[in-house]
């Protein structure tokens, strides 16, 4: 069996063909330009292929509701030209096989959920939260995504302010000092003049950073209660997550359970970026089989 | 068909007899003492009748998890006399019909779901917030409760300071400042040295109330896109919501779409707290017929 993978972001897209094992034949990234050209190179590399399903995981917004004439289109996306672009629909119209259609971070979510099955950590449910030029978070209960009225957005919640940044307005441009607006990477330059690679860990602007990151796994915590809450993107690494794990246990002070906080505050299994591929191929898999 | 209904709350039980209609026959209120005689109590009443069900909403924490040994109790309430609780087991050895069991909050999201179903509302999810002496939030997701590793807890979540609320450091005992905290029934006696009868709506108090619960229900939006949310409980009136819907629309900044404000930031359908009640009618109507 052949799967293609599109993980498909605002800078660039990721388009990759495996096996049912998750194992990567070939690979290929180019920039994200404009929809027709973008997708046409997808569409071409995949014709190399036989293909017997094809996973999507996109930027977005995205339309995920099966009922909605707009299902499987990029929606409202501040990206030039890409708003109302049916991605979906010009993928299914070159390819006899399954496509499946969810956000990127969702990606993200399931294939680090399908790599746990594999790992035999016997869980049912995660988080999965990107902290990179944005925020975004990808959610798995029971193995499967929520499907309510759209994806989650949950870059996008307010937060206690730390006593210490209280006069950083935050850099959303929707809500000022949301997450996002709070602890995406370029918030190290608008707080410090240096890029994020350039401060080192020992710098306060971590501890208000992990005060935020905190925050936001407590509010997850207790919305879903899952298994497990994975971080990754550019700005995560393990230091920073031992902050934020700290201040997690402080914030939380033992209101509700949780067995292993190493294990449940982690970094994704698959190095640099790979889950989504993975997710994408795990989808396609188990829609061909369904 | 005759339904039995047990809301288990931790001043006063109810409990309620009726049909798969939801019409209630009979129904009885005593106060919270201790499990020996409140079970008790509650069990005579039902002994009364032959049951085809059961649904039992308690207060919590509870253990939800099937697979738990620890299944059906009552576990680390602050309430006296009753950490470790064996409250579905007490009851089940005692009555031979289906006994459901989820927490209070949870048995008035379900109530509310499924009068929202016969209401012909077509929505597969929704969040209902009681706000009262504390606050809790039960979720339905198309039709089921998440069943994760444990039941939600979003009144304990950190909310953005109101800026003219600064110096008030909040009641939760566990937290501070939660959204509990912060919004709870006794946080008026806290602020105005008033209960909260007693202070009128254009008191600005209310304004730094509904700052904080819109930020809730923009959590809960980004996290579930549900279809409705719904704020029930003492503290809450027509007139507080409508300041929380004119916050959320003001935090949110149309980031995601909601189709129409009133409909989504809502009253419970059920007045006096019925919810809870038709929502144990409909589990145990539920399981009966699995």
């Amino acid at each position: 069996m052949l799967l293609g993978s599109i993980e498909a972001g605002g800078t660039k897209f990721v388009c990759a063909v495996g096996n049912e094992d998750f194992q990567i034949k070939d690979q290929i990234t180019f920039p994200t330009t404009t929809p027709e050209e973008t997708l046409g190179k997808a569409i071409k590399y995949f014709q190399q292929y036989n293909l017997d399903g094809i996973g999507i995981a996109s930027f977005g917004p995205i339309e995920i509701r099966a009922n909605s004439k707009k299902y499987g289109y990029i929606t409202n996306t501040p990206k030039k030209g890409w708003q109302n672009v049916n991605f979906l629909g010009e993928i299914k119209a070159n390819f006899d096989c399954p496509v499946t259609w969810t956000t990127d971070v969702n990606g993200s979510a399931f294939g680090e959920y399908t790599m746990s099955m594999l790992a035999n950590e016997h869980i049912n449910s995660l988080v999965y939260y990107t902290i990179g030029t944005g925020v975004g978070a990808g959610v798995v209960i029971n193995g499967k995504f929520l499907e309510t009225q759209g994806h989650s957005e949950m870059g996008h919640v307010y937060l206690k302010r730390h006593p210490k940044d209280l006069n950083f307005k935050g850099i959303c441009p929707y809500h000022g000092d949301c997450l996002e607006g709070l602890v995406a990477g370029p918030t190290f330059e608008a707080r410090t003049g240096k890029t994020g690679k350039d401060v080192q860990i020992n710098d306060p602007v971590w501890n208000i950073m992990s005060f935020y990151v905190a925050q936001a796994a407590i509010q997850t915590t207790l919305s879903f209660r899952p298994n497990k809450i994975i971080f990754g993107g550019g700005v995560v690494n393990e230091l920073f997550l031992q902050k934020i794990r700290r201040d997690f246990a402080k914030l939380l002070n033992e209101y509700v359970s949780i067995p292993n906080l190493e294990k449940y505050i982690t970094m994704p299994l698959m190095a640099n970026n790979g889950s989504a591929t993975l997710g994408n191929f795990a989808l396609a898999s188990k829609a061909y089989h369904s």
